[in-house]
Protein backbone atom coordinates (compact mmCIF):
# COMPACT_ATOMS: atom_id res chain seq x y z
CA UNK A 1 0.00 0.00 0.00
CA UNK A 2 1.17 3.40 -0.92
CA UNK A 3 1.50 6.12 1.99
CA UNK A 4 2.06 9.92 1.51
CA UNK A 5 3.63 9.67 5.18
CA UNK A 6 5.59 7.41 7.21
CA UNK A 7 4.01 7.74 11.08
CA UNK A 8 6.56 5.76 13.51
CA UNK A 9 4.70 4.29 16.37
CA UNK A 10 7.39 5.09 19.24
CA UNK A 11 5.22 4.68 22.22
CA UNK A 12 6.78 1.09 23.14
CA UNK A 13 10.49 3.19 23.65
CA UNK A 14 9.58 7.18 24.24
CA UNK A 15 6.25 6.16 25.26
CA UNK A 16 6.98 3.87 27.99
CA UNK A 17 10.61 5.07 29.12
CA UNK A 18 9.07 7.41 31.58
CA UNK A 19 6.40 4.90 33.59
CA UNK A 20 7.85 3.36 36.64
CA UNK A 21 5.64 0.41 36.02
CA UNK A 22 6.97 -2.26 34.16
CA UNK A 23 5.11 -3.22 31.38
CA UNK A 24 5.22 -6.76 30.83
CA UNK A 25 7.14 -8.24 27.85
CA UNK A 26 4.04 -10.46 26.61
CA UNK A 27 2.21 -7.32 26.78
CA UNK A 28 4.42 -5.02 24.92
CA UNK A 29 4.62 -7.79 21.79
CA UNK A 30 0.25 -7.76 21.81
CA UNK A 31 0.70 -3.81 21.62
CA UNK A 32 3.00 -3.87 18.68
CA UNK A 33 0.63 -6.80 17.04
CA UNK A 34 -2.13 -4.50 17.47
CA UNK A 35 -0.26 -1.59 16.33
CA UNK A 36 0.90 -3.56 13.10
CA UNK A 37 -2.57 -5.01 12.44
CA UNK A 38 -3.97 -1.34 12.33
CA UNK A 39 -1.11 -0.30 9.59
CA UNK A 40 1.82 0.74 11.63
CA UNK A 41 4.70 -0.06 9.56
CA UNK A 42 8.06 1.52 11.73
CA UNK A 43 7.91 1.05 15.62
CA UNK A 44 10.87 2.74 17.89
CA UNK A 45 10.12 -0.95 20.42
CA UNK A 46 13.28 -0.25 22.76
CA UNK A 47 16.10 1.62 23.95
CA UNK A 48 18.99 -0.42 24.53
CA UNK A 49 20.79 0.66 27.63
CA UNK A 50 21.97 -0.76 30.66
CA UNK A 51 18.57 -3.07 32.61
CA UNK A 52 19.20 -0.81 35.89
CA UNK A 53 19.29 2.63 34.71
CA UNK A 54 16.09 1.59 33.16
CA UNK A 55 14.16 -1.59 34.07
CA UNK A 56 11.38 -0.71 32.07
CA UNK A 57 13.75 -1.75 28.86
CA UNK A 58 15.28 -4.76 30.37
CA UNK A 59 13.81 -6.95 27.65
CA UNK A 60 14.59 -5.16 24.97
CA UNK A 61 15.88 -8.02 22.72
CA UNK A 62 13.07 -9.98 23.25
CA UNK A 63 10.97 -7.12 22.61
CA UNK A 64 13.21 -6.67 19.02
CA UNK A 65 12.96 -10.69 18.13
CA UNK A 66 9.35 -10.86 18.36
CA UNK A 67 9.04 -7.54 16.41
CA UNK A 68 10.77 -8.84 13.59
CA UNK A 69 8.55 -11.41 13.17
CA UNK A 70 5.90 -8.52 11.70
CA UNK A 71 6.93 -8.54 7.89
CA UNK A 72 7.46 -5.08 6.49
CA UNK A 73 7.71 -3.43 10.15
CA UNK A 74 11.11 -1.28 10.32
CA UNK A 75 12.14 -2.43 14.18
CA UNK A 76 13.61 0.30 15.34
CA UNK A 77 15.84 0.91 18.55
CA UNK A 78 17.44 3.92 20.58
CA UNK A 79 21.05 3.83 21.83
CA UNK A 80 22.88 5.89 23.50
CA UNK A 81 26.02 4.52 22.49
CA UNK A 82 28.56 2.42 20.60
CA UNK A 83 27.44 -0.76 23.43
CA UNK A 84 23.68 0.05 23.01
CA UNK A 85 23.97 -0.37 19.67
CA UNK A 86 26.30 -3.04 19.18
CA UNK A 87 23.54 -4.94 21.16
CA UNK A 88 20.73 -3.68 19.24
CA UNK A 89 22.31 -5.15 16.08
CA UNK A 90 22.89 -8.01 18.10
CA UNK A 91 19.68 -8.04 18.65
CA UNK A 92 18.51 -7.86 15.03
CA UNK A 93 17.19 -4.19 14.63
CA UNK A 94 17.02 -3.00 11.24
CA UNK A 95 17.90 0.86 12.34
CA UNK A 96 19.24 2.44 15.39
CA UNK A 97 18.61 6.13 16.49
CA UNK A 98 20.74 8.13 18.35
CA UNK A 99 19.45 10.98 20.41
CA UNK A 100 22.36 13.42 20.19
CA UNK A 101 21.17 16.67 21.92
CA UNK A 102 21.95 20.24 20.58
CA UNK A 103 21.61 22.04 23.97
CA UNK A 104 25.27 21.58 25.67
CA UNK A 105 23.02 20.88 29.24
CA UNK A 106 20.62 18.40 27.81
CA UNK A 107 23.24 16.15 26.16
CA UNK A 108 25.23 16.03 30.01
CA UNK A 109 22.21 15.48 31.34
CA UNK A 110 20.83 12.73 29.09
CA UNK A 111 24.06 10.51 28.28
CA UNK A 112 26.49 11.89 30.47
CA UNK A 113 28.91 12.84 27.33
CA UNK A 114 29.07 16.73 25.54
CA UNK A 115 27.90 17.20 22.29
CA UNK A 116 31.44 16.30 20.37
CA UNK A 117 31.38 13.15 22.61
CA UNK A 118 28.36 12.35 21.15
CA UNK A 119 29.69 13.19 17.51
CA UNK A 120 32.45 11.04 17.96
CA UNK A 121 29.76 8.14 19.41
CA UNK A 122 27.71 8.62 15.77
CA UNK A 123 31.15 7.77 13.82
CA UNK A 124 32.00 4.65 16.19
CA UNK A 125 28.25 3.21 15.84
CA UNK A 126 28.41 4.50 12.21
CA UNK A 127 31.64 2.47 11.56
CA UNK A 128 30.91 -0.70 13.61
CA UNK A 129 27.50 -1.06 11.49
CA UNK A 130 29.61 -0.64 8.24
CA UNK A 131 32.13 -3.48 9.59
CA UNK A 132 29.47 -5.80 10.86
CA UNK A 133 25.96 -5.05 9.29
CA UNK A 134 25.63 -2.67 6.60
CA UNK A 135 21.96 -3.14 6.02
CA UNK A 136 21.18 -1.27 9.33
CA UNK A 137 20.86 2.17 9.07
CA UNK A 138 21.75 4.94 11.71
CA UNK A 139 19.19 7.69 12.62
CA UNK A 140 21.09 10.32 14.50
CA UNK A 141 17.73 12.93 15.98
CA UNK A 142 18.48 15.93 17.01
CA UNK A 143 17.41 16.52 20.82
CA UNK A 144 16.40 19.29 22.14
CA UNK A 145 16.60 21.13 18.78
CA UNK A 146 14.00 23.98 19.48
CA UNK A 147 15.01 24.78 22.76
CA UNK A 148 15.92 23.06 26.59
CA UNK A 149 14.04 23.29 30.28
CA UNK A 150 18.03 22.97 31.21
CA UNK A 151 19.45 25.70 29.07
CA UNK A 152 16.91 27.42 27.60
CA UNK A 153 17.93 28.86 24.21
CA UNK A 154 19.81 26.87 21.96
CA UNK A 155 21.13 28.54 19.06
CA UNK A 156 19.88 27.26 15.09
CA UNK A 157 23.16 27.56 14.35
CA UNK A 158 24.70 24.90 16.35
CA UNK A 159 21.46 22.66 15.43
CA UNK A 160 22.32 22.96 12.09
CA UNK A 161 26.14 22.58 12.63
CA UNK A 162 25.38 19.66 14.93
CA UNK A 163 22.95 17.68 12.47
CA UNK A 164 25.76 18.22 9.56
CA UNK A 165 28.11 16.64 12.05
CA UNK A 166 26.60 13.45 12.41
CA UNK A 167 25.79 13.31 8.55
CA UNK A 168 29.79 13.31 8.48
CA UNK A 169 30.17 11.20 10.84
CA UNK A 170 28.34 8.68 9.01
CA UNK A 171 24.58 8.64 10.24
CA UNK A 172 22.25 7.76 7.34
CA UNK A 173 19.92 10.85 8.17
CA UNK A 174 19.04 13.36 11.48
CA UNK A 175 15.69 14.50 12.23
CA UNK A 176 15.01 17.06 14.71
CA UNK A 177 12.98 16.32 17.87
CA UNK A 178 11.38 18.84 20.33
CA UNK A 179 11.76 17.08 23.54
CA UNK A 180 10.74 19.76 25.91
CA UNK A 181 7.93 21.14 23.58
CA UNK A 182 9.45 24.56 23.20
CA UNK A 183 8.47 24.79 19.24
CA UNK A 184 6.29 26.97 17.52
CA UNK A 185 4.69 26.36 13.85
CA UNK A 186 7.29 28.99 12.99
CA UNK A 187 10.39 27.64 14.20
CA UNK A 188 9.33 24.39 12.37
CA UNK A 189 9.45 25.45 9.22
CA UNK A 190 12.78 27.70 9.50
CA UNK A 191 14.59 24.76 11.32
CA UNK A 192 13.28 21.94 8.82
CA UNK A 193 14.11 24.31 5.68
CA UNK A 194 17.56 24.99 7.40
CA UNK A 195 18.18 21.19 7.86
CA UNK A 196 16.85 20.23 4.11
CA UNK A 197 19.17 23.37 3.14
CA UNK A 198 21.98 21.70 4.62
CA UNK A 199 21.75 18.07 4.41
CA UNK A 200 19.40 16.99 1.64
CA UNK A 201 17.30 14.39 1.53
CA UNK A 202 19.42 13.03 4.55
CA UNK A 203 17.05 15.25 6.61
CA UNK A 204 14.83 13.00 8.75
CA UNK A 205 11.66 12.86 10.91
CA UNK A 206 9.54 15.31 13.09
CA UNK A 207 9.78 14.18 16.72
CA UNK A 208 7.45 16.57 18.34
CA UNK A 209 6.17 16.92 21.53
CA UNK A 210 3.00 18.38 22.82
CA UNK A 211 4.13 19.99 26.01
CA UNK A 212 2.64 23.61 25.13
CA UNK A 213 -0.64 21.72 22.85
CA UNK A 214 1.38 23.09 19.79
CA UNK A 215 2.04 18.91 18.71
CA UNK A 216 -0.68 19.02 16.10
CA UNK A 217 -0.18 22.97 14.68
CA UNK A 218 3.60 21.77 14.58
CA UNK A 219 3.35 18.80 12.53
CA UNK A 220 1.42 20.55 9.97
CA UNK A 221 3.42 23.02 9.88
CA UNK A 222 6.55 20.28 9.18
CA UNK A 223 4.73 18.68 6.86
CA UNK A 224 3.88 21.73 5.09
CA UNK A 225 7.48 22.23 4.76
CA UNK A 226 8.19 19.05 2.96
CA UNK A 227 8.71 16.48 6.10
CA UNK A 228 7.28 13.03 5.46
CA UNK A 229 8.32 11.15 8.38
CA UNK A 230 6.81 11.75 11.60
CA UNK A 231 7.56 9.90 15.07
CA UNK A 232 4.31 10.10 17.69
CA UNK A 233 3.21 7.94 20.67
CA UNK A 234 -0.48 6.02 21.13
CA UNK A 235 -2.13 8.04 23.56
CA UNK A 236 0.51 11.15 23.76
CA UNK A 237 2.76 8.72 26.42
CA UNK A 238 6.42 9.50 26.56
CA UNK A 239 8.43 12.27 28.04
CA UNK A 240 12.24 12.84 28.45
CA UNK A 241 12.99 12.08 32.57
CA UNK A 242 16.30 13.89 32.11
CA UNK A 243 14.73 16.81 30.81
CA UNK A 244 12.83 18.59 33.63
CA UNK A 245 8.96 19.52 32.22
CA UNK A 246 9.49 16.92 29.35
CA UNK A 247 5.35 15.59 29.05
CA UNK A 248 3.64 13.55 26.10
CA UNK A 249 4.57 12.73 22.05
CA UNK A 250 2.18 13.85 19.77
CA UNK A 251 -0.54 11.76 20.06
CA UNK A 252 -0.34 9.08 16.97
CA UNK A 253 -4.40 8.77 16.89
CA UNK A 254 -4.38 12.32 16.48
CA UNK A 255 -2.08 12.36 13.96
CA UNK A 256 -3.35 10.27 11.70
CA UNK A 257 -6.65 11.66 12.06
CA UNK A 258 -5.33 15.02 10.80
CA UNK A 259 -3.61 13.65 8.25
CA UNK A 260 -6.12 11.24 7.07
CA UNK A 261 -9.13 13.93 7.01
CA UNK A 262 -6.44 16.19 5.01
CA UNK A 263 -6.16 13.43 2.45
CA UNK A 264 -3.03 12.41 3.55
CA UNK A 265 -2.67 9.08 3.25
CA UNK A 266 -0.55 7.44 6.57
CA UNK A 267 -1.79 3.79 5.81
CA UNK A 268 -3.20 3.28 9.02
CA UNK A 269 -6.78 2.57 10.17
CA UNK A 270 -8.10 4.62 12.35
CA UNK A 271 -10.79 1.96 14.24
CA UNK A 272 -7.83 -1.12 14.24
CA UNK A 273 -5.52 1.89 15.94
CA UNK A 274 -7.84 2.36 18.52
CA UNK A 275 -8.23 -1.06 18.86
CA UNK A 276 -4.70 -1.24 20.06
CA UNK A 277 -5.08 0.78 22.89
CA UNK A 278 -6.91 -2.00 24.19
CA UNK A 279 -3.84 -3.26 25.65
CA UNK A 280 -1.56 -0.42 26.24
CA UNK A 281 -4.04 0.76 28.18
CA UNK A 282 -3.92 -2.21 30.91
CA UNK A 283 -1.11 -0.05 32.16
CA UNK A 284 -3.39 2.16 33.66
CA UNK A 285 -4.42 -1.15 36.15
CA UNK A 286 -0.74 -2.19 36.58
CA UNK A 287 -0.93 -4.13 33.32
CA UNK B 1 -0.90 49.46 19.73
CA UNK B 2 -0.47 47.67 16.27
CA UNK B 3 -1.30 44.02 16.04
CA UNK B 4 -1.42 41.09 13.17
CA UNK B 5 -4.03 39.67 14.03
CA UNK B 6 -7.56 39.96 16.06
CA UNK B 7 -8.53 37.81 18.59
CA UNK B 8 -12.01 37.79 18.98
CA UNK B 9 -13.34 36.50 22.34
CA UNK B 10 -16.36 34.44 22.72
CA UNK B 11 -16.24 33.30 26.18
CA UNK B 12 -19.25 35.18 27.54
CA UNK B 13 -21.64 33.93 24.47
CA UNK B 14 -20.72 31.12 22.86
CA UNK B 15 -18.48 29.48 26.14
CA UNK B 16 -21.66 30.54 28.88
CA UNK B 17 -24.12 29.09 26.37
CA UNK B 18 -24.39 25.57 27.13
CA UNK B 19 -23.29 25.98 30.85
CA UNK B 20 -26.97 25.85 33.03
CA UNK B 21 -25.84 27.38 35.92
CA UNK B 22 -26.44 31.36 35.44
CA UNK B 23 -23.50 33.74 36.08
CA UNK B 24 -24.16 36.59 37.30
CA UNK B 25 -24.20 39.96 36.02
CA UNK B 26 -21.58 41.50 37.92
CA UNK B 27 -19.57 38.61 37.58
CA UNK B 28 -19.65 38.65 33.89
CA UNK B 29 -18.29 41.85 34.02
CA UNK B 30 -15.50 40.99 35.90
CA UNK B 31 -14.39 38.81 33.50
CA UNK B 32 -14.70 40.97 30.35
CA UNK B 33 -12.67 43.71 32.46
CA UNK B 34 -9.99 41.20 33.22
CA UNK B 35 -10.05 40.55 29.52
CA UNK B 36 -9.58 43.95 28.26
CA UNK B 37 -6.96 44.82 31.26
CA UNK B 38 -5.14 41.29 29.68
CA UNK B 39 -5.74 43.71 26.00
CA UNK B 40 -8.64 42.00 24.34
CA UNK B 41 -10.03 44.21 21.99
CA UNK B 42 -13.32 42.47 21.08
CA UNK B 43 -15.92 39.92 22.54
CA UNK B 44 -18.92 38.55 21.52
CA UNK B 45 -20.43 39.70 25.08
CA UNK B 46 -23.91 38.00 24.54
CA UNK B 47 -26.77 36.48 22.66
CA UNK B 48 -29.67 38.68 22.33
CA UNK B 49 -32.30 35.74 22.66
CA UNK B 50 -35.50 35.21 24.42
CA UNK B 51 -34.74 35.05 28.12
CA UNK B 52 -37.09 31.74 28.67
CA UNK B 53 -34.83 29.86 25.78
CA UNK B 54 -31.75 31.16 27.19
CA UNK B 55 -31.63 32.47 31.28
CA UNK B 56 -27.96 32.34 30.97
CA UNK B 57 -28.53 35.56 28.13
CA UNK B 58 -31.00 37.44 30.24
CA UNK B 59 -28.82 40.14 31.26
CA UNK B 60 -27.30 40.61 27.56
CA UNK B 61 -28.42 44.47 27.76
CA UNK B 62 -27.01 45.12 31.14
CA UNK B 63 -23.65 43.29 29.81
CA UNK B 64 -23.71 45.65 26.83
CA UNK B 65 -24.02 48.72 28.99
CA UNK B 66 -21.02 47.42 30.88
CA UNK B 67 -19.29 46.38 28.11
CA UNK B 68 -19.12 50.05 26.58
CA UNK B 69 -17.33 51.66 29.42
CA UNK B 70 -13.94 49.79 28.51
CA UNK B 71 -13.03 52.02 25.37
CA UNK B 72 -11.12 50.91 22.47
CA UNK B 73 -13.47 47.39 22.92
CA UNK B 74 -15.60 46.23 20.22
CA UNK B 75 -18.67 45.05 21.72
CA UNK B 76 -20.21 42.34 19.80
CA UNK B 77 -23.53 40.38 20.27
CA UNK B 78 -25.17 37.25 18.82
CA UNK B 79 -28.51 38.15 17.67
CA UNK B 80 -30.72 35.33 15.62
CA UNK B 81 -33.32 37.94 13.77
CA UNK B 82 -34.54 41.27 13.24
CA UNK B 83 -35.83 41.71 16.88
CA UNK B 84 -32.63 40.27 18.56
CA UNK B 85 -30.61 43.17 16.34
CA UNK B 86 -33.32 46.09 17.53
CA UNK B 87 -32.53 45.19 21.14
CA UNK B 88 -28.88 44.39 20.41
CA UNK B 89 -28.53 47.45 18.81
CA UNK B 90 -30.92 50.00 21.27
CA UNK B 91 -28.44 48.68 24.10
CA UNK B 92 -25.62 50.14 21.99
CA UNK B 93 -23.58 47.37 20.83
CA UNK B 94 -21.51 48.32 18.00
CA UNK B 95 -21.55 45.61 16.17
CA UNK B 96 -24.23 42.40 15.78
CA UNK B 97 -23.70 38.89 14.14
CA UNK B 98 -26.04 36.58 12.40
CA UNK B 99 -25.61 32.90 12.88
CA UNK B 100 -26.25 31.58 9.18
CA UNK B 101 -26.00 27.63 8.87
CA UNK B 102 -24.69 26.11 5.54
CA UNK B 103 -26.58 23.18 6.89
CA UNK B 104 -30.13 22.68 6.31
CA UNK B 105 -30.81 20.56 8.99
CA UNK B 106 -28.97 22.52 11.75
CA UNK B 107 -30.30 26.18 10.38
CA UNK B 108 -34.12 24.57 11.26
CA UNK B 109 -32.85 22.83 14.21
CA UNK B 110 -30.84 25.86 15.60
CA UNK B 111 -33.14 29.18 14.46
CA UNK B 112 -36.10 26.91 13.57
CA UNK B 113 -35.47 28.80 9.88
CA UNK B 114 -34.68 27.59 6.36
CA UNK B 115 -31.15 28.81 4.95
CA UNK B 116 -33.22 30.90 2.88
CA UNK B 117 -35.35 32.46 5.42
CA UNK B 118 -32.06 33.61 7.17
CA UNK B 119 -31.39 35.43 4.17
CA UNK B 120 -34.00 37.61 4.27
CA UNK B 121 -33.45 37.91 8.08
CA UNK B 122 -30.09 39.23 7.13
CA UNK B 123 -31.28 41.44 4.40
CA UNK B 124 -34.20 42.89 7.19
CA UNK B 125 -31.19 43.42 9.95
CA UNK B 126 -28.95 45.06 7.50
CA UNK B 127 -31.77 46.99 6.79
CA UNK B 128 -32.93 48.13 9.76
CA UNK B 129 -29.29 49.25 11.03
CA UNK B 130 -29.38 51.08 7.93
CA UNK B 131 -31.81 53.24 9.01
CA UNK B 132 -31.40 53.44 12.42
CA UNK B 133 -27.55 53.43 13.38
CA UNK B 134 -25.37 53.33 10.26
CA UNK B 135 -22.52 52.77 12.40
CA UNK B 136 -22.99 49.40 13.60
CA UNK B 137 -21.54 46.85 12.08
CA UNK B 138 -23.27 43.48 10.27
CA UNK B 139 -21.62 40.10 10.24
CA UNK B 140 -23.31 37.12 8.49
CA UNK B 141 -21.32 34.07 10.61
CA UNK B 142 -21.50 30.82 8.22
CA UNK B 143 -22.41 28.37 10.62
CA UNK B 144 -21.71 24.27 10.44
CA UNK B 145 -19.37 25.29 7.49
CA UNK B 146 -17.08 22.36 7.49
CA UNK B 147 -19.45 19.55 8.22
CA UNK B 148 -22.78 18.96 10.57
CA UNK B 149 -23.30 16.41 12.71
CA UNK B 150 -27.14 16.42 12.02
CA UNK B 151 -26.48 16.30 8.02
CA UNK B 152 -23.18 14.97 8.18
CA UNK B 153 -21.48 16.90 4.56
CA UNK B 154 -22.02 20.50 3.97
CA UNK B 155 -21.32 20.85 0.02
CA UNK B 156 -19.00 23.36 -0.07
CA UNK B 157 -20.60 25.26 -3.36
CA UNK B 158 -23.66 25.84 -0.48
CA UNK B 159 -21.21 27.69 1.89
CA UNK B 160 -19.79 29.64 -0.68
CA UNK B 161 -23.38 30.27 -2.04
CA UNK B 162 -24.35 31.35 1.26
CA UNK B 163 -21.57 34.14 2.26
CA UNK B 164 -22.47 35.62 -1.40
CA UNK B 165 -25.92 35.44 -0.30
CA UNK B 166 -25.71 37.39 2.84
CA UNK B 167 -23.20 39.73 2.04
CA UNK B 168 -25.85 40.41 -0.56
CA UNK B 169 -28.10 40.87 1.94
CA UNK B 170 -25.91 43.92 3.17
CA UNK B 171 -23.48 41.95 5.71
CA UNK B 172 -20.67 43.73 6.34
CA UNK B 173 -18.65 40.37 6.33
CA UNK B 174 -19.29 37.15 6.40
CA UNK B 175 -16.49 34.53 8.41
CA UNK B 176 -16.73 30.54 8.06
CA UNK B 177 -17.58 28.76 11.49
CA UNK B 178 -16.69 25.26 12.13
CA UNK B 179 -19.86 24.65 14.71
CA UNK B 180 -19.09 20.60 15.22
CA UNK B 181 -15.70 20.92 14.84
CA UNK B 182 -15.47 18.64 11.60
CA UNK B 183 -12.99 21.04 9.79
CA UNK B 184 -8.87 19.73 8.99
CA UNK B 185 -6.34 21.78 7.86
CA UNK B 186 -6.80 20.99 4.65
CA UNK B 187 -10.36 21.95 3.92
CA UNK B 188 -9.94 25.38 5.94
CA UNK B 189 -7.37 26.37 3.51
CA UNK B 190 -9.52 25.54 0.45
CA UNK B 191 -12.78 26.98 1.89
CA UNK B 192 -11.01 30.59 3.59
CA UNK B 193 -9.28 30.96 -0.25
CA UNK B 194 -13.00 30.24 -1.75
CA UNK B 195 -14.31 32.63 0.72
CA UNK B 196 -11.82 35.19 -0.27
CA UNK B 197 -11.97 35.11 -3.91
CA UNK B 198 -16.00 35.25 -3.46
CA UNK B 199 -16.19 37.86 -1.25
CA UNK B 200 -12.86 39.58 -1.18
CA UNK B 201 -12.11 42.07 1.81
CA UNK B 202 -15.70 40.86 2.99
CA UNK B 203 -14.17 37.28 4.03
CA UNK B 204 -14.35 37.66 8.03
CA UNK B 205 -13.26 35.47 10.73
CA UNK B 206 -12.60 31.79 11.67
CA UNK B 207 -14.60 30.53 14.26
CA UNK B 208 -13.53 27.15 15.14
CA UNK B 209 -13.75 24.70 17.51
CA UNK B 210 -11.29 22.11 19.22
CA UNK B 211 -13.85 18.57 19.23
CA UNK B 212 -11.33 16.59 17.25
CA UNK B 213 -8.34 18.33 18.62
CA UNK B 214 -7.78 20.55 15.51
CA UNK B 215 -8.50 23.48 16.77
CA UNK B 216 -4.78 24.72 16.70
CA UNK B 217 -4.12 22.89 13.89
CA UNK B 218 -6.84 24.48 11.77
CA UNK B 219 -6.36 28.08 13.51
CA UNK B 220 -2.61 27.80 11.93
CA UNK B 221 -4.05 26.70 8.78
CA UNK B 222 -6.45 29.43 8.29
CA UNK B 223 -3.60 32.21 9.31
CA UNK B 224 -1.83 30.97 6.74
CA UNK B 225 -4.35 31.34 3.76
CA UNK B 226 -4.28 35.14 5.30
CA UNK B 227 -6.97 35.03 7.96
CA UNK B 228 -6.65 37.66 10.46
CA UNK B 229 -9.76 37.68 12.97
CA UNK B 230 -9.99 34.59 14.72
CA UNK B 231 -13.16 33.26 17.59
CA UNK B 232 -11.90 31.83 20.60
CA UNK B 233 -13.32 31.32 23.73
CA UNK B 234 -10.96 31.26 27.20
CA UNK B 235 -10.53 27.87 28.78
CA UNK B 236 -12.26 26.55 25.66
CA UNK B 237 -15.74 26.75 27.21
CA UNK B 238 -18.81 26.62 24.37
CA UNK B 239 -20.50 24.51 22.02
CA UNK B 240 -23.67 24.79 20.04
CA UNK B 241 -26.83 23.51 22.38
CA UNK B 242 -28.94 22.46 18.80
CA UNK B 243 -25.86 21.02 17.22
CA UNK B 244 -25.34 17.54 19.04
CA UNK B 245 -21.99 16.73 19.91
CA UNK B 246 -20.31 20.62 19.40
CA UNK B 247 -18.38 21.04 22.37
CA UNK B 248 -15.69 23.90 23.00
CA UNK B 249 -13.93 26.23 21.04
CA UNK B 250 -10.75 26.82 20.37
CA UNK B 251 -8.51 27.99 23.76
CA UNK B 252 -7.60 31.74 23.72
CA UNK B 253 -4.90 31.14 26.00
CA UNK B 254 -3.43 28.49 23.35
CA UNK B 255 -4.19 30.61 20.48
CA UNK B 256 -2.41 33.54 21.68
CA UNK B 257 0.22 31.37 23.04
CA UNK B 258 0.61 29.73 19.52
CA UNK B 259 0.60 32.85 17.29
CA UNK B 260 3.12 35.16 20.31
CA UNK B 261 5.53 32.66 19.87
CA UNK B 262 5.38 32.59 15.99
CA UNK B 263 5.77 36.65 16.26
CA UNK B 264 1.97 37.39 15.31
CA UNK B 265 1.20 40.27 17.56
CA UNK B 266 -1.89 39.67 19.20
CA UNK B 267 -2.06 42.92 21.51
CA UNK B 268 -2.88 40.39 24.10
CA UNK B 269 -0.70 39.85 27.19
CA UNK B 270 -0.77 35.84 28.52
CA UNK B 271 -0.16 36.27 32.27
CA UNK B 272 -2.86 39.09 32.41
CA UNK B 273 -4.73 36.60 30.22
CA UNK B 274 -4.22 33.94 32.74
CA UNK B 275 -5.30 36.35 35.70
CA UNK B 276 -8.93 36.80 34.20
CA UNK B 277 -9.05 33.02 34.31
CA UNK B 278 -9.86 33.18 37.86
CA UNK B 279 -13.41 35.32 37.84
CA UNK B 280 -14.12 32.73 35.05
CA UNK B 281 -13.00 29.66 36.71
CA UNK B 282 -15.73 30.16 39.94
CA UNK B 283 -18.32 29.01 37.59
CA UNK B 284 -17.32 25.47 37.91
CA UNK B 285 -17.97 25.96 41.97
CA UNK B 286 -21.21 27.62 41.55
CA UNK B 287 -19.92 30.94 41.07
Amino acid sequence: MSTDILISEVGPRDGLQPIKSIMPTEKKNAWMDALYKAGVREIEVASFVPAKMLPQMADAADIVRHAKTLPGLTVMALVPNLKGAQAAIEAGVHKVTIPVSASAAHSLANVRKTREEMIEEVKRIAQYRNDHAPQVKVEAGIATAFGCTLQGLVPEDEVIWIAEQVIAAGADESGLSDTTGYANPAQIKRLFRRLKSAIGSKAGAAHLHNTRGLGLANCLAAYEEGVTSFDSSMGGLGGCPYAPGASGNVVTEDLVFMFEAMGVKTGINLDLLFEARKPSLQMKTGF
